[in-house]
């Protein structure tokens, strides 16, 4: 029996007390190292190991025992994902989710605009954080390398520059939220075609000049606090757990202090997990593994597994010291973090950025008058028109729903319908022209072929009778057009919509195409239709943003992020046998090495469709002759480019100009030019500005894969403005000493 | 056409620069109030409505737009409940929601220990706050006024200056949390028969004298920032929209600035809710009703139907205001208070809070020697038996199933047997000896009579062959047990335990029982039982802390927080007819008035089975003559009683020191005495503390309903010590001039 009584209350009472002076780790006053290294010091193994893994479908634990929160993921990259069930990809059926749909990624690049990448990451970083959301699985930054990739409307498009300088400011301004962004897929995810396991054995130079350098400016220039591990191999390692790119490349040469969170179900190996660089694994599939507890999360790669090969000493415990430190400063970054803001959601705010990116990320294709000596088609005014019809399954469709983990439960969507009659009034009808069915994830849904023959004849029934003809097309978000999971079939446009549009032009050559993708297609009848826009995936504003392009409110500027081959043979991926695309089943060989998008184009002298950087405007505008400031530089100089332009047209307008570099001789081959610089400046009609580029060392390099590093060879190089990567307005040597 | 562009892009970033300077209601350093008037500027009469009803069955939202975050409650007032669905009472199959369970209110009562009970409110608070729940609706005050009552196990029990006591440094410690405490169910709230429509008619006396004493601490001591509307009617008007209870009492009387919320599915008319004083809607059930939605929140009372009446000036714009004030004022209090600690989860520490407060509460009834000159039966020396025989259901059963709200997953269930075989091994046997079936809302799973007999004699045959029985039975949280939803069939065990009780003893004289429950029980075999334990419901630490009091490792020191009537009829509310209790069908009369509990047993000089303030110890204290520091105190003036108390016993020990007020002689009947103070201390063998307790007017006070006030007639008072409400160990005379 006890003789003294009240110690362990008092005990308990020492413990509280204790608590009013904040230990280290919740000590927002010291270093986040020191607090990383307190918090561990008090964790039990246990409590470490239980970080590495997820505890459901989109969170892993925190310490509950020290007060340490959760850490929430939610699926991006436009907009923050519906809340989904504990152990099951489902909905909750929650009724305050519903987001603000920002334009897809493709689109964004489009912009060409990094005070829009900044304006995006800024919004939909405020959605996850009034969503509680602290990791936000976006942005995609894999180059685009063929059009059938089914996942490139969620990337930056086929040039690592433009992606680099487009990925910084997103990440920036999610993470000014206390919100991490996730940039994915790290590295060589270029198809979805057999994407779990199928291994890309590529060159150094291709990996380091064209699929790595969007994830080093996330890294180094975005500070990016989590990235996500690729589905397939690269070099014979999954990238999830692979030595090259998580230890030598991300963690020892970039230096990178964040998390690798691998994509769900992207961990197929304990010890290599352990040991090669991944810190959190998610998603797992463990089929065939014994089942221990109800959901199996303990069966998990780096859970027990990974425990008992802690304990038996086949890997160092160092290792989940290393990733149990790594999540615990991304959680005191994000769930822990004091100072971040509140948020918003789905409110007018975020609406307009989207529709202002929308806006200013739509591509106008083409724009000819339908006679001689008229005006071109657009923009559409409405004096001139009593009956608009508009024609297409896009036109009403939400084109936000499908196209897998993207998938967005919106709070508004305006179609393109919807925008068209809100501008147009009761002059505009509507007939679907053709159908697509459903949007599943592994299959599609068939539409019998005579109901498309009588949606398309209905259809150029009605054209004929109306004053023109807005067709809203293209690809939608079903399995094999965009979608993840899945391939394009083909590179043409499915449902029948070539012979739509063929007979809707027949039928009236006024006809305005609006291409609803975020891939290139293949235009057979681009001859016969005066006008194309390209409408992308725009989100919530889709058809405000397509209105007001349509009626010329809005001054298109976008500039395409990456180039439209003719054929599909004419891409570099595409020229080669199965083995370049899609592989065979085990592996697939980049031979186009580095010659990706218009690098190929341009050094195989194949005449594209549309260019990479391409795209018209409702004004014009004049360059002006290129000046650099000084005819030579050294490896520490830098001189500049200047370049005025003048907007000669009558209204305002916005232009992106560009400044490629032509290396005139190297060791290695280069592509015949490189973008290396872009401003996107707005010009009131008869306005004049300066554009000023600056040069350094850096914009003149290549990777050596013999030396095995970045290296600028001294010579003469050539600095080339163009207004597309085709539409080349002047140039200026220098040299490099 | 546009002819100036890049203005919306410069608008959105002027607001977002804007969002640099934070507005007033994001500034943490301003007033409170005054970022609540900013809010409500900013909001429209949508956001402000959308605040005062539920959007899910545990949430409000916030106000998405501005970045106000939702508020999230979670039942309680014993742990954190499970995540449940949006829109169902299910759980949401979360597996980090195991919380630890705390001992029952009624337990936490009879500690008579305001330390234990920031312990406690401090603990759940940080489980709260670890599952981000913002609201916990916590502790229950209402007064135990008929043992037939279900839920009296959440409550304080029958004394209204106890429960104030007791309820104060729970909310204050949940509160240090930034987690509102919930105090609830305001207010008269005394059955669960015909909970939802009764209507309680009471005198004034006893509204203020004995049902609303513990509500007014919560507000004005405690600073509680939430409250929840009962069930009933009161004087015709149900209580979560009361005039009286609200409007006049709770908000101009004791000037509550937090929330009102109703109990769910406790509100039935917009106009009252708008007028009277209700701030937050949950739970409604309007079927009759359009339903508009697919969940039918928007047709609550308070949504659609309160807006229409407030556009039509129905009910006036201010009530609105007012509500939505109210409840931002609770959102920056808890969800966006960025001060507040994370919290910590089904830790070890708070496991040992959960032992320590059911130690401290364990109230032992009855310790009688088996035969003369033996020592008591407690504690049970396990020296002394070979064979230890646990019987009951109660001893292997998980008690904190079931019981409806208060319902709890947790992370840790030591068992009665758990704990006994922990601390005796394997010298325990186990029986079941009865059966109840599974806790069921709304009816009882009845076991066949013929099993419940089979299970009694083996049970009696084994105890035959057993050294000593340790029979673990009482009520269970099923219907009609301690339970939400029904109040108790009769005042006696149920599933035949009397019977079984009786054999046992009869077959082995050495006998404890250990009555698990949150009531009275009656006890036709008290006189042959040697020992009896009031275990409560003792949550997660349930067996650790029975074995720890049995044992005698913890000398046991609570005192009952309600008196055991002998028989039933005993009671004041059932020294009447039934329109006493339970009512008719319409009304419940309380003529048993201020004469609740030990104050209707003194006054009618009715003997108990075990009275108020009781509990036993294994050692002994003597208490010295009471001493007043003066003759005579006026109304501004205090005098203090003090009184030696010492343990005489072998043994540490802690008791109860208890003060009752006698007011010799008063305009209106005063029961006999009142208890106006107590302390609880602890004593080593030999050891002996002066008790001082401070007396003041309001201690001295009664409410005069004929002059609507608390009045303190001069005259002569007894200061009266005891160590229960039966036991008197002295008293001291005074005069109030």
């Amino acid at each position: 029996m006890k003789k003294k009584l009240g110690l362990s209350i008092a005990a308990i009472f020492c413990f509280l007390t204790a608590l009013g002076q904040a230990p280290t780790y919740l000590n927002e006053k010291l270093p986040v190292e020191d607090r990383v290294k307190d918090a561990l010091s008090r964790m039990t193994l246990v409590e470490k190991v239980a970080l590495c893994h997820a505890q459901s479908k989109f969170s892993i634990p925190g310490v509950p025992r020290l007060g340490i929160p959760e850490l929430w993921m939610s699926d991006g990259p436009h907009g923050v994902h519906e809340e989904q069930l504990w152990n099951a990809w489902d909905g909750a059926g929650w009724t305050n989710d519903s987001c603000t749909a920002f334009p897809a990624l493709t689109c964004l690049a489009a912009t060409w605009n990094r005070d829009m990448a900044g304006l995006y990451g800024r919004a939909i970083g405020e959605e996850a954080r009034y969503r509680n959301k602290d990791v936000l699985l976006a942005p995609g930054v894999n180059i685009y390398r063929t059009p059938l990739n089914g996942r490139n409307f969620e990337y930056l498009g086929e040039d690592p520059f433009l992606a680099s300088q487009m990925v910084v400011p997103y990440i920036q301004g999610v993470q000014k939220n206390g919100v991490a962004a996730c940039v994915k897929h790290f590295a060589v995810n270029n198809q979805e075609t057999l994407r779990l396991d199928i291994n890309v054995e590529l060159s150094d130079r291709a990996l380091y000049e064209i699929y790595l350098p969007a994830f080093k400016a996330a890294v180094q220039q975005g500070g990016v606090w989590s990235i996500m591990g690729a589905y397939n191999k690269v070099r014979g390692e999954h990238a999830c757990h692979s030595d090259l790119l998580l230890n030598k490349i991300l963690k020892k040469d970039w230096d990178f202090d964040g998390v690798v969170i691998s994509d769900w179900g992207g961990v197929h190996d304990t010890k290599q997990g352990a040991l090669n660089g991944l810190d959190i694994e998610m998603g797992s599939y463990t089929n065939g593994l014994t089942t221990e507890s109800a959901f199996g999360y303990n069966d998990f790669y780096m859970a027990d597994a990974y425990m008992k090969m802690l304990k038996e000493g086949a890997v160092p415990m160092s290792t989940v010291d290393n990733k149990a430190g790594r999540i615990l400063k991304l959680i005191f970054r994000t769930s822990m973090n004091r100072e971040r803001p509140w948020g918003s959601f789905a409110n007018e705010e975020h609406h307009n950025v989207a529709r202002t990116i929308a806006e200013d990320g739509i591509v106008l294709l083409k724009n000819e008058p339908v006679a001689t000596k008229q005006a071109p088609l657009l923009p559409l005014d409405a004096g001139k028109y009593k009956k608009i019809l508009v024609v297409g399954e896009n036109a009403t469709r939400n084109l936000m729903d499908g196209g897998g983990s993207s998938t967005l439960k919106v709070k508004k969507n305006i179609t393109p319908l919807a925008g068209l009659q809100a501008m147009y009034g009761d002059k505009i009808t509507y007939t679907k022209g053709y159908e697509s069915g459903r949007p599943l994830y592994d299959r599609i849904d068939e539409i019998p072929s005579a109901k498309t023959d009588s949606l398309r004849a209905v259809a150029i029934r009605l054209a004929k009778e109306a004053d023109i003809v807005i067709f809203v097309g293209g690809l939608n978000k079903n399995y094999q057009q965009d979608s993840e999971g899945s391939d394009r079939a083909g590179y043409g446009l499915s449902f029948k919509q070539d012979e739509l549009i063929t007979g809707l032009v027949a039928a009236n050559p006024k006809m305005v195409m609006v291409l609803i993708s975020g891939n290139a297609i293949e235009m057979p009848w681009i001859k016969k239709v005066p006008a194309v826009v390209q409408g992308w995936f725009l989100g919530s504003e889709t058809g405000n943003a397509l209105a007001n392009v349509i009626s010329g409110k809005v001054n298109p500027s976008g500039k395409l992020p990456f180039s439209f081959p003719v054929k599909l043979e004419d891409c570099g991926a595409h020229s080669f046998d199965a083995t370049v695309y899609p592989g065979d089943k085990t592996n697939v060989y980049y031979k186009d090495d580095i010659f990706v998008g218009y690098r190929w184009y341009d050094t195989k002298k194949i005449k594209v469709l549309f260019p990479f950087g391409y795209g018209l405007s409702y004004t014009t505008f004049t360059y002006g002759k290129p000046v650099v400031s000084a005819k030579a530089m050294t490896n520490e100089q830098t001189l500049t480019v200047t370049v005025t332009v003048k907007n000669t047209g009558n209204v305002a307008g916005k232009e992106v100009v560009q400044l490629y570099i032509k290396d005139e001789k190297s060791t290695l081959q280069r592509p015949v030019k490189e973008l290396k610089g872009f401003e996107k400046i707005s010009l009131n009609p008869g306005e004049e500005k300066l554009v000023t580029f600056t040069i350094d060392k850096s914009m003149l390099s290549y990777y050596n894969d013999i030396k095995g590093s970045w290296i600028a060879e001294p010579g003469k190089f050539e600095a080339v403005i163009g207004a597309s990567a085709t539409d080349l307005r002047g140039s200026a040597e220098f040299i490099l000493k």
